[in-house]
């Protein structure tokens, strides 16, 4: 069995994209295991892709590769990469997909055309990311796909503003349910009570367990499967209720 | 190879869920091999989560590990469960979601936190169904898991009134293509002919044995591949052209 | 390690007719290796699941089987089919699916019901594509599925019309960034320099290399991944914007 490589993009189910990069994945490493991480991120949104990939790598066994191509520069002057940390590599576009990934130590600047098929302006999944993840399982060192670089993409996500009275922070993703994921994570709140969150002129009272603590169509707070607090409808969607996108602010108050 | 394990969710292809349980039972066991059944089941609906399990699972191979998490309970008092078909495996929230599995020999609560990661308010899936099932792939005794129970959520789907006259059902799915699956069986029909079905102030006559025995457009009684009468569209949906939800009467007149 | 097997269809993620495909051919051939191609095709629509197939399937290694369920007259005359080239299987109704695969050396229309489960009206991909494609896998040999057939369906699709002051084509795909793919190859364009293209009413000048060549919102005109001429918008639909759906024209004025 080879290594794990996981897919993460914004290329739905419909052309046939991820087929395609499993297939040139398989031409080069027939061992190759290929799992999905998700394909439904909105066209082009860079910080959705990287909430979902530092939600989901570490859950992965040590060694995967993870293949990410929400890319809309591509066939730009943007720069293809492999991240390294201890226990995971990376490879995608360094446009700010790896932002939340912590902890690299090694980072290397895809120029080595001997490990592509040819470049074509617009799928770099395809051409650069699907056959160096494949080369990658194969056991090529880093080095032989380029040389080291130490200023790819970062920018320190926005962190909550914590007062005696409360907490500022933001929504920072959305998911399919529509819940609320603010920025703000339990250990901001350890010791203090929430009396209310504040958002979008809703008034969101207390801290639930469960999204059966409220009754049908109820607005909560939860500490969500990320750890940071959320604002739920249970059995609804909040985002569609208070027509609330990523961005939008909310204060938490405490008792 | 190990064991089979399926996944049937609402999680749909965007925030990473279904990427995070594969990555979870990769993790306990490197030889299990996952398969998708479905993962967009509407945000919640137990009652289709049930009817696409009980009509998908039966074409899997014997000790199949079916894993089923359309949960809006999570984190509430409802159990966490393994079923056991002389089959199959199945797990999942006690929600109705295998309501429509026949001859279920066994039942465990799932109470032992030694085969599960800490346990988050929203997100069982990860934490509880996904290393159940790979544990279980790896060949753990039920009973390991935690004490049998017999109360388990049952409830027998609501069965269609025969008369001499015809049939009175009721439309229990509509699939992606409009199509109206009602709980009217062929086994029902047996021995009679279908003068029409009545829905929603239509009367679609005859029964068909393909979409293409009507013109483009035109509604048609047929029997689909779960061996029940649907009423379709020839190239069109007839859920959207009838505006017709799941819960609709069905009349169906024979000759 | 089995043969591979893609699988490509307008079934969707909602009702478990995939998942209910790879059980079939897990059962028949539990060390077959099955890859999804795509399944968001819109409903029935054979042309695109066509162009989605021509475009892939030569990504896979040699002998791989590609499966393509794109429907609409199942349980009618058509036939089933498999057909060969040099490198692949392809197995699918006799319905234009494999239009555009080129180089075609056998053609056997599958009548042998000892390779197929009991037949539905609905669901071949279920009863007679899936288990063929599960015992071609595991070495049946091609003539023991039925005869061999000359007439499957062939159309030769429109190609764009080459004058001396520029090019006349159509919108053959549009893909799920609403990137518009014309039929016009970028062989037909060599030696000459692209003035703008016109799309109803619209003037796109020149042919950038990457999407970021323009400003966000602006139309650009770039050769795609296929390697054909599609009118794009930096970070947004041309197809929403424009308004176009497939079959519209394009004309291709040169310097």
């Amino acid at each position: 069995m080879g290594k794990l490589i996981t897919l993460l993009s914004d290329f739905g189910d419909r052309d046939g994209f991820v087929g395609i990069m499993k297939g040139v994945i398989m031409s080069i490493n027939a061992d190759a295991h290929i799992i999905n991480l998700a394909h439904g991120i909105p066209a082009g949104d860079i910080a959705a892709a990287a909430f979902v990939l530092e939600r989901s790598h570490s859950y992965f066994p040590n060694d995967t590769i993870h293949v990410v191509v929400v890319d809309p520069g591509v066939g730009s002057t943007r720069r293809s990469l492999i991240l390294k940390t201890e226990e995971y590599y990376f490879v995608g576009p360094d446009n700010g997909v790896f932002n939340r990934i912590p902890a690299i130590q090694n980072c290397v600047h895809i120029t080595n055309m001997d490990f592509c098929l040819p470049i074509s302006n617009t799928f770099h999944g395809r051409d650069v990311f699907a056959p160096v993840a494949a080369h990658i399982s194969k056991g090529v060192p880093l080095d032989e796909f380029g040389p080291p670089v130490s200023d790819f993409y970062r920018q320190r996500p926005a962190a909550p503003e914590k007062g005696m009275a409360g907490i500022r922070g933001e929504i920072i993703y959305i998911d399919r349910f529509g819940n609320l994921v603010s920025n703000i994570s339990e250990s901001c709140l350890r010791d203090r009570t929430i009396k209310d969150s504040i958002i979008k002129g809703y008034s969101v009272s207390g801290l639930c367990h469960a999204y059966a603590e409220r009754k049908k169509g109820e607005f909560l707070n939860i500490i969500g499967s990320h750890g940071n607090l959320e604002v739920a409808c249970n059995q609804g969607s909040a985002a569609a209720d208070m027509e609330v996108t990523v961005g939008e602010s909310i204060y938490i108050r405490f008792e």
